[in-house]
């Protein structure tokens, strides 16, 4: 089975790539979220895996964006604890290291590790997986990688810190994507009876109380939301687009009612997929 | 009067700096909008002008984490029309260009330029106008620079095309931030008679339906909302602050209504700003 991530090996969405669909999976490794999309739309890997949103950072806006340009179906979400390793050369030491290279966002993560070590310098990377990567084809004893443990042991790096990260209340949300009406791959196992997720979006009539109208929906129907989310609408300057999960499945009376009534009162709405969290 | 933007001299926060609040004012140039927080905050400037959202990228989603941890108030908002220009050195021609630099945002703006002149490699920077700057000091006639037109009078550059944003519906908003309390900027002109409109953030108590809820306050009054916008709650995965615009100010009686009634409903409640847009 061929997965499509962004990044490289040994990068969290490998991790959450094993989790949501098998331990014995092909990656595709992409250079960017949009040609990941493109990889799967075309069917050159039967799955992608994407991280949505982090619960420091916020969620990955361009996703929210290319999923719904895409076309693609939510399969399945799974969340990973983000815990930041500092990685160095073979015979690198803590106390030798000047420059550490990582994605933005995982540096961003690291404040107080820099805030300790005021003589290290932050350089930013595409990836932290890739990061380590370069610190061990380099191979100086000065430079260093932050990424996962699982960067660590697949470039066989040597973790100089481990939990480096400021707030350990730290997970990245992941959706694995597949072609619609496409014959679906098994998920990895699941938590049993439980409830599934789905998530649309949609767009509003720009009249006054049209959001509010539109989660009385929901409400009405006791159906829990877990997430809304507006993105701008482009050529439409200050009208957006909401994406909203729902604690509930297509499957159920009350979804089915709901999603008619939403119908009713909205400009635009798409399903972007029923799914469990693995 | 000093005046904190992001960036240089001759950006898209100038502009907005001075069509916010006067045609004389001393700018505080920062290299990070961490420090034009701090800069207003400390009283170095009586003044900070932010971007705070674009029509086609969508929230500046790290200016309201900052707008709420630094405590400022928001006094006036604008909108700016972004048109890209393309400039280069006195002596450049188009057909020389090899390297175009440019903040991601602004590149990623001009993607059909790009198409049509394939032979151009994008290269980022952290500001627009900084990037012209550099075209400028460095002299190179094969590098140009995208930014707005006051960029490339403000650093006499040639304009080698403009206009090359692919959406012209391609708009972004300014906030004008002053320390709570303090003597306020009287504000450039605004429309007479025009109303004024009231930000605020606020966290829902864990419970289903909480959101509609809070939302219900606004419509139950005929107050419409031009913009809600949601950010994770650090330490706190998977719970959000909302951040809401109002088309009301907070001197109305039924703004003063919808407020005490939403506090009851929130755990966290918080006004920005009520301000007019200039």
């Amino acid at each position: 089975m061929k997965v499509a991530i962004q990044g490289e090996r040994g990068s969290f969405s490998e991790q959450a790539a094993h989790k949501l669909l098998a331990a014995e999976i092909n990656l595709v490794c992409c250079a960017s979220f949009e040609d990941l999309f493109t990889v799967v739309k075309n069917g050159k890997a039967q799955a992608g895996v994407v991280p949505i949103e982090n619960t420091l950072a916020g969620s990955i806006h361009r996703n929210y964006d290319l999923l719904l340009e895409s076309g693609l179906e939510i399969t399945a979400e799974t969340n990973l604890r983000i815990e930041h390793c500092l990685i160095g050369t073979r015979g690198a030491r803590l106390e030798d290291i000047r420059t550490v290279l990582s994605h933005p966002v995982a540096l961003d993560q690291c404040r107080r590790f820099f805030k300790r070590h005021r003589h290290i310098i932050a350089r930013q990377t595409y990836d932290t997986a890739g990061a380590v990567q370069n610190v061990l084809r380099d191979g100086d004893p000065r430079v260093a990688a932050i990424a996962g443990l699982a960067a660590a042991k697949f470039f066989h790096g040597k973790v100089l810190a481990k939990n480096i990260e400021d707030n350990q209340e730290n997970f990245t949300r992941f959706f694995a994507l597949e072609k619609p009406h496409a014959r679906r791959i098994k998920k990895r196992d699941s938590a049993g009876g439980r409830k599934r997720k789905t998530s649309l979006v949609f767009s509003t009539k720009n009249v006054p109380g049209a959001l509010f109208r539109c989660l009385s929906v929901f409400a009405l129907r006791d159906i829990n939301l877990s997430k809304i989310e507006s993105r701008p609408q482009h050529g439409r300057p200050w009208e957006y687009l909401f994406y909203v999960d729902l604690l509930a499945g297509v499957e159920e009376e009350r979804t089915c009612n709901a999603l008619r009534h939403l119908e009713e009162i909205t400009e635009f709405l798409k399903i972007l997929g029923c799914y469990l969290t693995v």
